[in-house]
């Protein structure tokens, strides 16, 4: 996967963004019984993944899920297992164009909600099966439409495209590098691809693909085109799911937590480890108390987070670790990959001496040796300064 | 994946086929140093399935693997170590059209070559990234292009295809129906490629990606285009290989050969296990006598079949078993995965009595236990009938 950013300075600015996903695919391409979106990987429904691609972002402030009627049970399951927030399942239409209309009118028709939701100034559309999306290309994409109305993620075309003629022999075939595929997400102002959609045929309802094209026909509107990441892809095929699978598999190694408390010096061994970290991982740091039950790391464990430095300046961690090692378990991540959890007590203490003593490390070792049953490694390291 | 046919029945007429693999890409999408034709997917590089997918049809009598010259003396230790027959390796161009040329060239001009080949008929262009074509595909191209004088697979388009301006903003969308992806293979008759290529322009050999276009330009050759299977698709991205290798692993439980000796009652067998089986699964039958070192059993061997039914009337089949075991070890499949060996012995005496002993029994078991440890799991079955 290329680099992806995603920094917290990529904010679009006190814009209200909501965001659609449309999930009312049926999966025949997939060649299997259950659409493609409800697809477990890794344990975990793909509907799953892009939702909690849009609600880990603070500035997304409802996430519309459209789903076919005779799945809107199976999307109220998943949205409580999997704890998700600020999510609403709305009943989608026979086409994609449809689908995604209705989830707009949530917005702006009362007949389509009891609880009439604050009207976005930006849209952010995407899909249920574009597991990766990262908030430096929706901040993008946001950005671009504010400025131009509406923006649209891009990649290379892979293959060229040809056009046949109607006797099944090549046309003419299109020069690769004139042309791009058009992925997710988009953005739009609201009212822009609002109009568009109430202004539309039905021919464009039932036929048509692309948001960008209603801006563009029905608003004069030209989409920012901006290029995305090679994680944007659809999940199309069943080597979709594997390739899915894996790369999943493979960011477990690749993000690590640090958590601190919120004492200045031990906060700052965090923002340390986060410098000299971060060009090679993605890395969160959290300040807080664990005893407080913090809805930011319980966001980072429904991540699917499978790495965790804890730095603490207390002498008796092990409360907090038992505390950590529940709220793991609570968290619904599959402990089919051992979780490493490691302990760093960092001694500041002017009196320098081993402030662990031996009934401590026992304690902790005794407390390792239980979780690893859980799949949960836990390692303690002690630092001693000045 | 979408069945695939591959029958016999597919081998197009007595016309002399060649096949030219542009193996010289430098991989840059795929994130990683090496290219991607030589990424090892269980342990085995990607150009060597697509050269193993062309050896294994009969019909195709030359394979000519174009690299890059850096990377000639890898593609020479991969022929070697998986026993690559009637492949050529030709040095490879600056661009893919560059490098198709020159394996063109080798059945046309003598000073590309000290053993100048017989020149095909139809020529079939494959890509080295694209592991997985199988007969029947191949057989539709080369039949289409000998009627057509060129053809080609084509799949759906996956994603909208966007033109853009020179402000980076949308200047159109094509409707995706009218449109398809041109993949590979390709065939074409060998005189029309050949020209094109001989009167086409350094622009097009620098920036052209398609060889129908060439066809159509300089030959006024209109390709017959021919739906695909989604398994043709192209190993681009790091995802791609995680795929290829996920496809690699479910097919070893979706093959079977049948080993049979060539007496007619056994061979019948065979026969009926091939009818009743191939409806779920793809089925090999093999009539020969082991002693012999059979090149078309090889050949299945390095197809990476994973499941082999042994039937025979022999009482002592040990030796055989072993021969196959010894076969087996020889033919470089990664035994990552568990092989399994069912030997069925078939007592066709008139004399009704278990005319395996207990002798035979406890060296069957002594084998199977030797083998267990390679990875080959050896099961026995006795069947009695009149």
């Amino acid at each position: 996967m290329e680099p992806s950013g995603g920094s917290r300075d990529a904010r679009p600015a006190v814009t209200p963004v909501a965001a659609v996903l449309p999930a009312g695919g049926s999966g025949e391409r997939l060649g299997g019984a259950t659409p493609k979106q409800f697809c477990a990987v890794q344990g975990r429904p793909l509907v799953s993944y892009a939702v909690r691609a849009m609600e880990r972002i603070s500035w997304i402030s409802d996430i519309i899920v459209v789903v076919s009627p005779e799945n809107i049970e199976t999307m109220k399951s998943i949205i409580e297992k999997y704890g998700h927030k600020r999510v609403m399942i709305v009943k989608g239409g026979i086409t994609r164009h449809r689908s995604i209309f209705n989830g707009l009118k949530v917005f702006a028709e009362n007949e389509f909600s009891n609880h009439l939701l604050q009207k976005p100034e930006v849209v952010i559309i995407h899909d249920a099966v574009r597991p990766f999306v990262e908030e430096d290309i929706l901040s993008k994409v946001v950005m671009a439409a504010k400025e131009h109305g509406a923006a649209g993620a891009i990649r290379p075309l892979v293959s060229t495209v040809i056009a046949s003629a109607a006797d099944g022999c090549l046309d003419h075939s299109l020069e690769r590098a004139r042309y791009r595929a058009s992925e997710m997400p988009q953005a739009f102002l609201f009212d822009t691809i609002y109009e568009a959609y109430q202004q539309c045929t039905d021919y464009d309802l039932d036929y048509g693909t692309e948001c960008l094209h209603l801006a563009l026909k029905y608003c004069n509107t030209n989409a920012k085109l901006v290029e995305g990441t090679a994680d944007l892809w659809k999940v199309t095929y069943k080597r979709d799911l594997y390739a899915a699978e894996s790369i999943i598999k493979d960011n477990l190694s690749q993000q690590v937590c640090v958590i601190t408390n919120v004492k200045e010096a031990v906060a700052q061994v965090g923002f340390l480890l986060h410098e000299s970290l971060k060009s090679q991982i993605k890395v969160e740091v959290v300040s807080i108390s664990l005893s407080k039950n913090d809805s930011y790391l319980q966001n980072i464990f429904s991540g699917q987070c499978y790495n965790f430095i804890c730095v603490n300046d207390k002498k008796y961690a092990i409360q907090e670790t038992q505390q950590l090692v529940d709220m793991l378990e609570k968290s619904n991540i599959p402990l089919l990959y051992p979780v490493v959890l490691i302990l760093v007590h960092l001694d500041i203490s002017e009196n320098i001496s081993f402030s662990i003593g031996m009934e401590e490390i026992t304690r902790i070792k005794k407390c390792a040796r239980e979780v690893k049953k859980k799949n949960i490694l836990v390692y303690g390291l002690l630092i001693q300064y000045k």
